[in-house]
């Protein structure tokens, strides 16, 4: 509860403008949670509260009917997430699915108690709305990459240069670093080596990724 | 300047809450604007205002540097736009491109005169920030539909949505332009279509589409 305060005050630009007792409300409908890697924590349609990271990854992406699924974004310590309290914000009509990327903590406002207090405080529904819509920008990032960018050529001009830097066909990084490195997803890279495997340019193993027909890729970056 | 005064006072649900002096301010910011059919309004990066629409329909995209663009939704009579209005929200920083689809008349608020009252009234604040965080839920179905649905039922929904918007069995749109609607490409489109009028569902002409079998086409949505 005393770390709780602590962790409130530091991080709710709101805190010290709403009444003790609800600062008290607040904690007391407040629960500290760890999730091992890998854990789902919030799957769309239920309201489960505004989440805090205190330490680890969390993921949070979109999830088809087939088992498709797009990273919206990363959430790291100190990070907020309003968009697994379906109940505080009505304008929000779409679900997302959460998971802990790596061992997470996290402390985890009921959804109910902060909505009871966003409809009090106007400053309260300011920054939730506020911590909504700098997500926005990051999901419209994410479009833009997916939808734009040709991520074929990037990838192809991505494996090209590190075979040529390390004097190697073999490229020795998981899918994740990839992802990083040109700045996409996980997900999109793993599509995309699908589609050059298929098509007889690459071979994919757990090592990493061999180069097969250098020709045919470096076509792609052209 | 009557006019305008009667729009927002029908519109924005924080009108009764503000001094008469800031309602003087705002009306006297605002202009009525005619806008033909393919007319730009907007362009990313500036800061065009926060527009309502008062007839007509705006076409709210994205735009990628090789041309190729997105439809994130439209807008029609009564709608507003604040992602025109890029000095009032500092989190969105991604840019659309807005386009009267058809004749459309407009009022738009002067950026700055709309920010200096949205900073000294919540009310306003809260209502920009609604108005911003619905249009998130507008643009995750899209980019499901785009990065989820087969293409078949993309355009299955696309022309059903079409049919009940307009009340009419009767689509009288280009191939290209359904194609930008549901993000995909003008071959694919006219592909797509000829599979559904050999399937019985539509019929194509010079002038657009007519759904004929809406049972059959309804059934690829589900």
């Amino acid at each position: 509860m005393q770390l709780t305060q602590e962790i409130f005050s530091d991080t709710l630009p709101f805190w010290d403008n709403i009444e003790e007792a609800d600062q008290h409300i607040l904690c007391s409908n407040t629960v500290s949670k760890s999730f091992s890697a890998g854990e789902n924590i919030h799957s769309g349609g239920e309201c489960s509260g505004v989440i805090f990271v205190r330490s680890g990854c969390l993921r949070v992406y979109i999830l088809s009917e087939n088992g498709k699924n797009i990273t919206l974004y990363r959430l790291f310590p100190g990070d907020m997430c309003m968009l697994s309290a379906s109940c505080v914000l009505e304008s929000i009509t779409f679900d997302v699915t959460i998971d802990a990327e790596e061992a997470s903590e996290c402390i985890i406002i009921g959804g109910a108690a902060y909505n009871a207090l966003s409809q009090k405080y106007k400053d309260i529904r300011i920054f939730s709305l506020e911590t909504a819509v700098s997500r926005f920008s990051d999901v419209m990032w994410v479009m833009q990459q997916i939808l734009f960018m040709s991520m074929d050529r990037r990838l192809a001009v991505f494996l090209i240069d590190e075979a040529a830097r390390t004097g190697s066909d073999e490229i020795l990084l998981t899918h994740e670093q990839i992802a990083r490195y040109i700045g996409s997803a996980r997900e999109v890279v793993s599509r995309m080596l699908k589609y050059f495997v298929s098509e007889g340019m690459v071979e994919v193993s757990r090592k990493g990724i061999r180069i097969i027909d250098k020709e045919k890729l470096r076509k792609l970056t052209l």
